[in-house]
C-alpha cells in the first residue's frame, strides 16, 4: 500500500476526548474514527490489524475443535426477559415487535442446541462466532476499550456432564493462551467473578497495563491471581486475649473508625465497622473489621441481589440506626451480614447505638447475631496469600477475555436437553467463552507504545515494513525504492510505502506513530554502499543491510 | 469435518414458512436457522459458503484498488433525516439519543471522506466494507433473499470529476463480473432505476431464476437488457390518417378500454386511457395509449415524489372526474402527465367527461394540454428493442448487485470537498456499489439445484467432497475411509466425512441434499478393485477410480 493512496492520514493534534494512550494513538495513527460516542469506523490500517487478530483466533478455535457459526444481531426481546436490561439496546420493528441488539448470545446459541442436539451422540460440541455486539454502556470510554458497538469472539461448549465440561473448558483455555502468545501480548490469567452471565468457575485474561480499569491481586511467590472483585487474602487472627465484659465508653464527636480508634488508642483492626446498603430495595446492615473494606461484588453475590447501593443517611436514620455509633449489638428486625473477619479477634470496639457512645470488648457471636457470615472483604496488596502465605501484590490491566463454566443454567431455562444411553433426558452442561478482538486491538496498543507512537507486535501489525525513500534530485532512490516495494511484496512481505514528497522528519515521525515493526530507509547515502537502513521499531539505532540481503533478512525476522 | 460431529442435521420435513426453493433447501440442508422473521443464524455449512463468497469479493475488490474498511451498524439518526425512513430500524440510547441501524452507508462514508480528503492528490479513492446491514422490510421472504438482517459488500468511489468516476465505475463493474464468474453463477447485467439512493447511471446484476422477484426485459438480438422498472421499448407510430374533427359518441355502460374499443370497433392502441394517482398527497391525472400500462417507477421519477399510489374512486370523483369516461380534454386545475405514446397516433378514442360518453378523433396537442410528456410506459416482451428493433424477451431473476454513479449528491450534502490544483474547492464525485453476499448465497442455491437438493459450484461449496464409507462387518472400509479422509485433507481438499452408522440410502440422500460437488463412496465392492466410486453432483452416474489416483483426479477437478 502506498501512503499517498491511503485514505487515512496521521494527525498531529491529540483528540480532545481521548482519555487513554491507545485511544489517542489509534486516532492519531489513522486506525479508527469515531462516528458517535463509543461507536467507531475502522480505517484500513486498524481493520487490517483487527482481521489479523480475528484470523489468529479463528485458527486456534478451529484447532480446539470449534465449529464457526454466525448468529444474528437482532434478537426477539422475549428471549431475554430482564437479563442485562440495563445495558441492552432495544427497539420495535414495524409490527411493534420488541427486539434487542445482542449483547452476548447464550440464549440464542442454547436455542440452537435445543433445536439440533437430540442424543449424547451429538455431544460434545464447541460452537463459536466472531461477530459484532452491542452494549449501551453508561460511560463508553477509551476508544475501543469500552465501546458500545464492538467485535466479540464468543464460544459455547455443550457436554453431557461436568467432566466433559472440564475438558472443553481446558481446551478453550489453552486456545486462548495460544492466541495471546501469537498476538505477542502479555496476558495474566486470574480467577474472576461470574458476573451477570451466571455460572460458577470462571477466569479472566487480563492484559497488564497501568491504564487498565481492572485491578488484579496476585502473589509473586505462587500462581495465585484474581480479579480484585474476586480476590481473597488471609485475615490474620489478632490476639486480643480473653473475652472481657462489654463496656460502654463515651466518644464525644468521634464518628469514623479513625477518630474512634485514635481516641481509644487501639489500631483500626481492633474495631468493627458498620456499613449500610440497599439490596434490591431492602435495608442491609453490614459488619466488617475496621481495617478492612467491603468488596461489593462479593457482597452482591452473598445477598443474591441484582441491585446494590450504599444507603443514604436518610435511609440509615429511617432504619432506626445512629450513624457514626452503630453496631449490630442489640439490633432487631434488620438483615445483618458480617465479614468473617468478625471472628478474627476478640474484644473489638464497636458502636454503642447511641450518639457519642461506643462499646468496648464486643465479641462475636457472644454479643450480636448475624444472618450471613462470609468473606465480603476487599483483598489488598500487602496482605497474605491464601494459597502460600506470600505477600500479595496488585497490578492493573484490561480484561480481554473471560471464560465461564455455566453448567445447566441456560439449558434448563431453554429446554436444551439430550437423551443419554438409557434414553433418559438431561440438560446439556454448558461453558461459555468470550474474547474481544476490538478491545484486544486497543489493549495491544495500550501495552506496546512509546512517546513516539505504537510499537506493533509483528503478528498483528497492519503491515510488516514501512518503506521510506528519501530521494534527492538526480539520485536513484525512487527507482530503487519502487523496485524494492515490488520485490518485498513478491516475497510475501507486507509493505506500507511512503511514496509522498515529504521531508525525512515527517516520514520518520509517521513511521514511528504508525509503529510498524520494521522501517527501511533508502537514501543517496545508503545507496552509495548498495544498501538500505533497517530499523526495528523496538530499537533505537538502525543497521545498514546490503540491498541484496534485505529480503532474506526480513523474512527471517517476520 | 465429520458429519457425526456437525451441529446441524439435515431435515426431511419441508419448513412450513419456506416460500421458495433456496429457502427450503438451505433449511433442510442445515445451512441456516431462523431466529425471528427475516433474521437467520448461519450454521457451519452455510457460514463456510458465505465466507468463501466474501473472500472472493474481497480479493476482487482489492485487485480493483479497493481499501477495506469497516463502518458501524449504529448511526446517529440526524445523519439520515428522512431518507429511507420507511425501512430503517430506529432506537434510542440511554441518553435518549435517536440512533438508526445502517441500511446502507453513503452518509457515513461521505463523512469519512469529508474528514480525510483535502486535495485532488488524495483522490481517487475506492473504499469498501463487508458488513451486516438492517432493513425493516414489510415482507421479509425467501429466507436470505429478502432478509431484515443481511450481509452487504458496499463500496464507494471518490473522484475529482465525471471522467474519473467513469474509470472507477468500470473497474468495479469488471470486479463484479469476475466475482460472479468465480462464484460459478449466471448473472445478467441490466440497466436499472436508481431508486432510493439517488444518482444517475446505474446497473443491476440479476441472477436469472424463475423464482426471482425482479423482471428483466432484454433483447436476444443485441445487448440491451433492463430491469422492467427501467426498460423502454419502441412505441410504434400508428397510422390513423389525417386529424379529423372531434366527435362525441354515446357509449352506454362502456367503461373499460376493452369495452369501449370493442363497442367502437377500434383496437385498444387507438384509444387513450386515463389513470389517476395520488403523488405525495396531490391528485395527478395520467394519460397513456390504451394498449400500454403505466410503469410506476418511471412515473414516480417523473413526478419526483416519495409516495405514489393509485387514487381511490372517492378521490377520483372528489376531483370532479367521471370514472370510466375521463379524458384530459377540457381538464382544468389538475396536473396532467402523459406517456409519450399520446404522440404515436392520431384520431384516438378518449373519455367524454360525461357518463356513457366518449370522444372520437382526439389528437394531441390539438385537443388537450399536459404538464409533462415522458416515457412512463411499462415495456413488455414482444415489443421492439429501442437499440436494434429486435423482438424483446423477458425473464425473471434476483438482484444480487447494484452499481450507481452518484455524482455529487452526497458530497454536496455533507461537505465532502477537495481543493484542485488552483486551490479551488469542488464537491467530490462519487459512485456507490452494493453486492449482497448473503443474498448471493441464497441466489446460488436458487439457481443450482435439482429435486434432490443443492448443486454447489465448486468455488463456493462448503466442502469439496462428501466422503461416504459403506462399511460391512469384517471389511476394511472404515479403515480405508479414515485414511482417505486424512490424505484428502493433507492434499488441501475439503472433506465432509459421513462417519455415521447410517444406511447407504440415508447417506446418499444427505449427500445429494447438501450438494457438495463430489461424492466418494468406499464400499467392500469398490475395495475389491482397490478403488472408490467418484460421483459428480452434476452427473447421474458414478465412475470407478483407483484409490491411488483419486487425490490427483480430485485436485485436477477442483
Amino acid at each position: 500500500m502506498r501512503v499517498s493512496k491511503l485514505v487515512s492520514k496521521t494527525l498531529r493534534e491529540v483528540p480532545a476526548d481521548a482519555d487513554n494512550i491507545s485511544h489517542r494513538l489509534m486516532v492519531r495513527a489513522g486506525l479508527i474514527h469515531q462516528l458517535v460516542a463509543g461507536v467507531y469506523s475502522y480505517l484500513p490500517l486498524g481493520w487490517r490489524s483487527l482481521r489479523k487478530i480475528e484470523n489468529i483466533i479463528r485458527n486456534e478455535m478451529d484447532k480446539a475443535g470449534g465449529q464457526e457459526i454466525n448468529m444474528p444481531v437482532l434478537h426477539p426481546a422475549e428471549l431475554w426477559g430482564d437479563r442485562m436490561s440495563d445495558i441492552r439496546f432495544t427497539l420495535f420493528d414495524r409490527r411493534e415487535r420488541k427486539l434487542t441488539l445482542g449483547p452476548t448470545h447464550e440464549e440464542v446459541v442454547t436455542s440452537l442446541a435445543a433445536r439440533y442436539v437430540r442424543s449424547y451422540r451429538d455431544l460434545p460440541l464447541n460452537l463459536y462466532q466472531i461477530q459484532v455486539k452491542f452494549r449501551d454502556e453508561p460511560r463508553p470510554r477509551g476508544g475501543l476499550i469500552r465501546a458500545r458497538e464492538f467485535s466479540m469472539k464468543d464460544a459455547y461448549t455443550f457436554d453431557v456432564d461436568e467432566a466433559g465440561l472440564d475438558v472443553a473448558y481446558d481446551k478453550v483455555f489453552q486456545a486462548y493462551q495460544n492466541i495471546f502468545t501469537r498476538c505477542g501480548l502479555d496476558v495474566m490469567v486470574v480467577e474472576a467473578d461470574s458476573g451477570a452471565i451466571g455460572g460458577k468457575d470462571s477466569r479472566e485474561f487480563i492484559l497488564t497495563t497501568p491504564a487498565g480499569e481492572d485491578e488484579v491481586i496476585f502473589c509473586p511467590a505462587c500462581d495465585y491471581a484474581a480479579n480484585a472483585e474476586k480476590a481473597s487474602s488471609v485475615k490474620e487472627k489478632i490476639d486480643g486475649g480473653k473475652p472481657l465484659p462489654l463496656e460502654t465508653v463515651a466518644t464525644p464527636g468521634m464518628k469514623s473508625i479513625e477518630e474512634v480508634a485514635g481516641f481509644l488508642k487501639v489500631p483500626p483492626s481492633r474495631t468493627l465497622k458498620a456499613v449500610f446498603y440497599i439490596a434490591d430495595g431492602t435495608f442491609v446492615f453490614g459488619v466488617i473489621r475496621g481495617d478492612l473494606t467491603v468488596n461489593e461484588t462479593k457482597l452482591r453475590n452473598q445477598l443474591h441481589c441484582a441491585d446494590l447501593r450504599l444507603a443514604t443517611e436518610e435511609e440509615v436514620i429511617a432504619a432506626g440506626i445512629v450513624p457514626g455509633s452503630a453496631s449490630a449489638v442489640g439490633l432487631k428486625g434488620i438483615r445483618v451480614i458480617a465479614d468473617d473477619s468478625v471472628s478474627s479477634g476478640v474484644n473489638f470496639v464497636a458502636g454503642g447505638n447511641k450518639p457519642d457512645t461506643h462499646l468496648k470488648n464486643v465479641n462475636y457471636p457472644r454479643d450480636f447475631k448475624v444472618d450471613i457470615v462470609a468473606d465480603i472483604a476487599r483483598a489488598v496488596a500487602g496482605e497474605k496469600c491464601i494459597k502460600c502465605g506470600g505477600k500479595l501484590s496488585s497490578t492493573r490491566g484490561i480484561e480481554v477475555a473471560h471464560i465461564f463454566k455455566l453448567g445447566t443454567i441456560y439449558s434448563t431455562k431453554l429446554g436444551a436437553n439430550f437423551l443419554d444411553e438409557k434414553g433418559e433426558s438431561h440438560p446439556i452442561v454448558m461453558g461459555c467463552y468470550g474474547l474481544g478482538p476490538s478491545r484486544l486491538l486497543a489493549a495491544a496498543v495500550e501495552q506496546h507504545n512509546d512517546d513516539k507512537g505504537i510499537i506493533w507486535p509483528v503478528s498483528i501489525a497492519p503491515y510488516h515494513v514501512y518503506l521510506c525513500p528519501l530521494p534527492r534530485e538526480g539520485s536513484k532512490v525512487t527507482e530503487v525504492a519502487e523496485k524494492l516495494y515490488q520485490d518485498l511484496q513478491a516475497a510475501g512481505i507486507e509493505v506500507l510505502f511512503d511514496d509522498r514528497a515529504e521531508s525525512p522528519g515527517v516520514k520518520f515521525n509517521d513511521a514511528d506513530l504508525i509503529g510498524l515493526p520494521f522501517r527501511i530507509t533508502v537514501s543517496p547515502r545508503t545507496l552509495e554502499k548498495d544498501a538500505v537502513e533497517l530499523k526495528k521499531r523496538t530499537e533505537k539505532d538502525p543497521q545498514i543491510v546490503p540491498l541484496s540481503e534485505i529480503i532474506s533478512k526480513l523474512k527471517a525476522l517476520i
